[in-house]
């Protein structure tokens, strides 16, 4: 058995952990942490465990946690574990972060943020833990950078046709629509229900934090600096992301040979199902599971194609693809733990 | 393996069937039949199945379906699985009817709807599949009528005190709350999204057929005849049940006497969850599973104990529960298949 | 022109009273408390007031509004207004406090809270701004202590009932469902959308403070002590109350008989509406308005009457009825500036 | 008074046509058309209207009602009108119609559809009532095309971008999102709640019929043939249309040189609203209400520029606009019957 640990278990992140964890038949869940709720059971903060999950929270250090556990998941809110994580950690245990500290490459960072980043050495030798692109790598690894949710729907959707080198360099603008878990559990005026619900706006439109991650990704796959137009919105709802993707393609395809070519990439992945011609994902049919849903269309009266993808931000998005990491890195099957079908009506 | 075919499959009910069956370790799904889809691809229609059910829907007939399974769930509409059913087809294979055809005794069916019941022989012969109040019956029988969704709620939350005879006869409100997906996948002006969404109404009040069948299940715990008031309302949600119910209470009991008889009763059932003092269920804690989450409180200013129920209404009101029939039926872990977590954020 | 002035302008109910004084024909709105908000622009607050309203709040006290307008509604937090009211400023200025601190006579407010009221006298001068009940004395008022939400709506739908004196006392149960702005703007994790959406529950049963204001009002207009079972319910909805009444019928009345009571009472009333037999209120037909539709049905197996009733809670349970209680005390026509048509789609 | 009869009273749009008319000062509601409803009270299908609209729907002709009224509303199923509508009608009667039958040139309908209109003449007569932009013609017609609710939205957004030509051409995409009540009131079993509720997605991805009412309006404006992407999406919420504009800058602009423009374009248009500099507008605050706010950033990295629009697809984007039009008709204030507050919380 794996004995995992969790830093900030009691965000929705940390809670959806717990809750894929408990039912993987390989885990043992060690230690749950949390600075808000030491000694608190954690089935008091979150009811849908009474009767499931006995734990108490603890307030433990992560190096006190590193000697008791396998694998440490950080569901801490971003600009902390830059700040936590060591070299010698990383001799005693595994880390998988999710928070945004580790996914850029230090160059790239430098660019986006104007400052050096905290902890250059690690952040060059973290990996970038999109599992369907750096399984390899995934293995080898120490340190998780696991992607953004944005990212990661954003970049299988165009991973293939990259990888391809068939859309326009710099042609390229993401609509991203989220629900509102994607904010956290955190108090903010603009998250109460009143404030979302019945509501539709554009936020951090041109400077959402998701940009430069997937500008680095894309570039890496297509060997030419990709810079992209990135535009997220709010969505009153609770869990899900749809991505539509434009690009223009450098050359007159049609559908069967995109269709093909996503085959190719894809045919093998558990967890990427591909709609039929016609069909566009929608985020019912992914919710509560693992899957990224991708389909297509072109634009023959505009050169364009315009992909769609839809993921579980909590899962697929964040608590999912780090259990799937987790998989890879103790080579367990990937799909372990994980195979929940998606539950419609949501 | 339980070789399993379901009738109505393409309902939400039957969709829940399918996706829960899907993951049970002891059955076969084999036939799914829906009128309106034959040779239709189950994941056409249901696109959460994507890459998961590759079954196309028959349209074959009861009797055709009985030669080839064990067990036949019915999700159809109500007045067809009683005129369906037959002696002869209960001689090869079980039957789960998650229709109100079988919920009442012949008495009370011909005492609400004066008249007499299309199928009164097998009527009779039918155990009300409450598990947990009629688990020995269910064991032995071959035809279960599967409780309605606020039946079921509403009588986990009164059966300790009824059959304690705690409670005022005749002094029962329920006051009941249900998520739309209650009201199936049916084209119903009613049932849009623009007419539910953002709004809250009683429907039905006085008359809901879920009535006699709370009435005589509570009538037959107690040894006297209940009478209730059951007022039933229309939230915007898809999926729960809160059930409301209010009570006189014969003596001056506290708290602490009443939470001992409920644990006296359901302290070894894997389903039912007892809030703490001071906490009531809400159904985000219980959604996407097969728990009922009861808690309650007594007003001594009025001699009045109020206790609220909790379910998912596809779940342990529909299929999680018909599922739960059929592992006491075939002698099985009556959790099997059932032991999800709920899923919140919802 | 009314000179007005709002102390909490930037609540729910501050900006609902801004949206409908705007409106108002008779109405200057001079002055927008607000201690979190001073020198900012009333339409940086709530854009959808851009270019309509391009007020800066100020920070001034009540003693110095007082002396600039003349009338002030207080929509602040409960506990507050009590203390900053004097008679030395009711005889400058007319208040309507939208708290619930002058809500109870207080008798009835040392035995619900063991303890003296703050401010008795001024208590004692209050008058119950339930405009329908109280018309005369709201006349000669100069504090008003308007009614709360569930309070309004659940009085209206049993006055004309508790006055004929044909309900039995104490049998009468209240089952309310509220949207969630009625927990105001503020923060706190409970009311983040992620936790409210997708989900119901009961709060604060038979401890809501709306309980005893309903107890005092029905008492009185019965001449009887009416002890109340009230419990409130939390629905994923911006805004709408819908109470759900029941009670014991002295008499076996009929439908054509009650029906007959309710138009004495309130025939001439603008904002009440009675729904036709077998149909009953429904919170999308009276948002945005200040109706509160009422409808009931007999239960003759039980003897019980239900009733059932709709506003808005942000309207008639709050701004709305603060208005028409203004309009009464200047004597203006009743329904002026509140006569919009209830807005469907919600 | 100007007599008014309205054709399709039934569905959201001519029940959105109903409120605002019956609250405007000039208007004397006439006549409410309706097949399906012959002899119904309005009230009684819509019970929003209790007490307050107490006409029964009739099965009039077009012909008999152009007897009887000044201006006609056609809020009808696409394909209808243009059956419907004649020349002597339009002697008699002014039209204003809501579905989409008018809304292309013959030559760009010709283009489309592959096929000639089925009333060209009448086609080449209509005149596109896009208040903003063609105020001069619609007062000289006879014949108003009123213009589809995305199409509103984005024209709006980008017109006076394209009228002063520093867009690239064909560099324009447009991502829009709206709330179910677009789709009408029609039974369809993809608009049920349990299938629209707490999902997102995209539809008619490159084939919405508003692609090529938007292209024709943008390309009269500026000169040039405008080939765009558009591509709507489904958000549950009932009401609000989110219009993200994504176009290439021909040169270097910086905000302030396109606020400038904007306002200039603008300034005295009573119902559109410019947000701040990094304030985008958000369909909460447009709600209720016939404003149009638009707010827009530039990206330098790729020399983009991104205007996003907020309107309520119900009032701007149908009835509103409709009644605006009639004014304009009339030689009315343009604002009359239209000046409602956005309601918020909505």
């Amino acid at each position: 058995m794996i004995r995992v640990g969790i830093m900030g278990a009691t965000g929705y992140v940390g809670s959806e952990l717990v809750r894929i964890l408990l039912q993987h038949p390989k885990v043992e869940l060690k230690l749950l942490a949390s600075q808000n709720h030491i000694r608190c059971k954690y089935n008091s903060i979150f009811e849908n465990f009474k009767k499931i999950c006995e734990i108490k929270c603890v307030g433990n250090t992560l190096e006190s946690m590193a000697k008791e556990v396998d694998v440490i998941f950080l569901a801490l809110p971003n600009g902390i574990s830059s700040i936590l994580v060591t070299e010698s950690i990383l001799e005693k245990v595994k880390i998988i972060d999710l928070s945004s500290d580790f996914d850029l490459s230090s160059e790239v960072y430098k660019k986006w943020y104007k400052t050096e980043h905290y902890n250059r050495d690690l952040l060059n030798k973290a990996v970038y833990g999109l599992c369907e692109l750096k399984r390899e790598s995934i293995k080898k690894s120490t340190l998780i950078a696991n992607p953004g949710c944005y990212s990661t729907c954003t970049i299988l959707c165009l991973y293939p046709l990259l990888a391809e080198g068939i859309i326009k360099e710099n042609s390229i603008i993401i609509d991203a629509k989220s629900g509102i878990t994607g904010a956290g559990r955190t108090l903010n005026l603009e998250f109460l229900f009143g404030e979302c619900n019945e509501s539709i706006k554009a936020y951090k439109t041109t400077s959402h934090r998701h940009t430069p991650e997937i500008e680095q990704q894309l570039s890496e796959l297509s060997g030419t600096d990709i810079i992209i137009t990135f535009s997220p919105h709010l969505i009153p709802v609770n869990r899900g992301i749809l991505t539509t993707c434009y690009g223009k393609l450098k050359n007159n395809f049609d559908y069967e040979e995109i269709k093909e070519i996503y085959e190719n990439y894809y045919f093998y992945e558990y967890f990427i199902r591909l709609t039929k011609k016609g069909v566009f994902p929608e985020t019912k049919f992914v919710k509560g599971s693992n899957y990224c849903d991708i389909g297509f269309t072109i634009e023959k009266r505009t050169g364009r194609i315009i992909i769609v993808g839809a993921i579980d931000n909590l899962i697929k998005g964040a608590a999912g693809q780090a259990v799937q990491n987790m998989n890879i890195m103790f080579d367990l099957d990937e799909n372990m733990g994980l195979k929940t079908i998606p539950i419609f009506p949501t």
